[in-house]
């Protein structure tokens, strides 16, 4: 593949932290060395570096001086997430603790419930709270029209959508309404939960996706370096199809003829 | 996209003619021009030419000489199809006019019935007839383990098996029975037919394949040759995700954890 091949790298979001280029996000939770933190996201071309602060051991969650060691941190754009919050105190306590460690001002923003989905009403409280405080949120939802519609008026950055339920690697559920919730959403959409394969990460992008979060499938991988590197090519393969054919699930079927 | 993300280019299939390297083989029928064949096959990075003879045209299906004044056709490896054949007398008279007028030894072998879909019994007799005067065969036929091993004792180069009905953009519609045909076959494995979308393709080459041919998904897109590259890049995602997770339909699914 050469250079020729990619489209242009416009940014597909601007923070105050900086400008998001990558359609790649690779979550970093679960890996059992810094080194290979810093080979992922590297072979999958990433540009966002996510940061947690867990409340309970009251310590990132990923080996951060670690990780500096063996990559340029600097040169990513830092997003905090609060994925291991359970709660909207624990969300904005979240918040707080890495606005104050790390200066973080993008929030990957995770409600959760016990059963690990989304908290609708309780993100949408949170996230209008943290639009208020000044934060760039991007709010994890289910892919539904109005709850987006509701985050962007709250003035969100951007939403991340479930493709479908976290653990279950089943790509996305209902292809209909993620392009529909992608289509009337004002902002960019990241989707991601559920991501499974390569085929998942090019039909989320096909749909209309500005970008896909993945962890667990790189992370659980036979070779997870190898994996970023296929999901990279898959991301920017589903970016290059997108609006071509209206063929990726949901869309109109592309009249195939003979070959 | 740097050539370091890239597997070794090794060929997935040694024919008389010439290696097969590229995992995307593009049709190149129902063009406008020429210069889109180049280009599209350009931006494929493909090495393979299908070349078609037409019986009752008397004539190759597609402007030859107009493709070889703008792409240098002679770098690409020649491969015979009978995809107009609706007969086994028609199959084999067509390969006789491939071999007489092209000096094609690798045929692309189809024969349909006038529905479209493969006519197992007659692909069966005229695989064996073509082996049997020298000729590399890659015969369509459905995913079907006892099919593959019939043709492989036949002593088939290659088999192409049909993802789901030629004009459906359905995918691949029985990921299981796909899977289960290509661990059994003890010969490349090419998927075509179905293939609409670049998550197709990319799940084609996730569950084994050694390549997959496209045609209409991509001259039917509103810019084929964007439309290829983005092929390029799912199958080349594929290939790399291959083996890697169980999940690619029909097979484990990858724990998926928090992210």
């Amino acid at each position: 593949m050469s250079a020729a091949d990619a489209p242009a790298q416009r940014p597909w979001l601007d923070t105050p932290a900086g400008p998001l280029r990558s359609r790649l996000v690779l979550g970093i939770e679960q890996y059992p060395s810094a080194q290979l933190i810093a080979d992922v996201l590297t072979a999958g071309g990433c540009d966002v570096f996510i940061t947690t602060f867990d409340l309970r051991s009251r310590r990132s969650s990923v080996p951060l001086f670690d990780v500096a060691a063996v990559l340029d941190v600097e040169t990513f754009t830092w997003v905090g997430t609060t994925s291991f919050a359970r709660s909207e105190d624990e969300a904005l306590r979240t918040v707080e603790m890495l606005h104050g460690s790390f200066a973080i001002t993008t929030i990957k923003l995770d409600v959760r419930g016990e059963d690990n989905t989304p908290d609708v009403p309780a993100t949408l409280r949170v996230a209008r709270e943290l639009c208020t405080q000044g934060f760039a949120v991007l709010p994890l939802v289910p892919a539904d029209v109005a709850v987006v519609a509701e985050l962007v008026d709250a003035g969100c950055a951007a939403v991340r959508l479930v493709a479908s339920p976290v653990g279950s690697a089943r790509g996305i559920a209902d292809p209909v309404a993620m392009r529909l919730a992608i289509e009337a959403a004002a902002v960019p959409v990241v989707v991601e939960c559920g991501i499974g394969s390569v085929a998942h990460a090019a039909q989320a992008m096909e749909l209309g996706a500005d970008a896909v979060l993945v962890n667990a499938a790189v992370v659980r991988a036979a070779d997870p370096v190898r994996m970023a590197a296929a999901m990279r090519h898959a991301v920017l393969g589903g970016r290059l199809a997108a609006g071509l054919a209206g063929q990726a699930a949901g869309g109109v079927p592309v009249p195939v003829g003979m070959v």
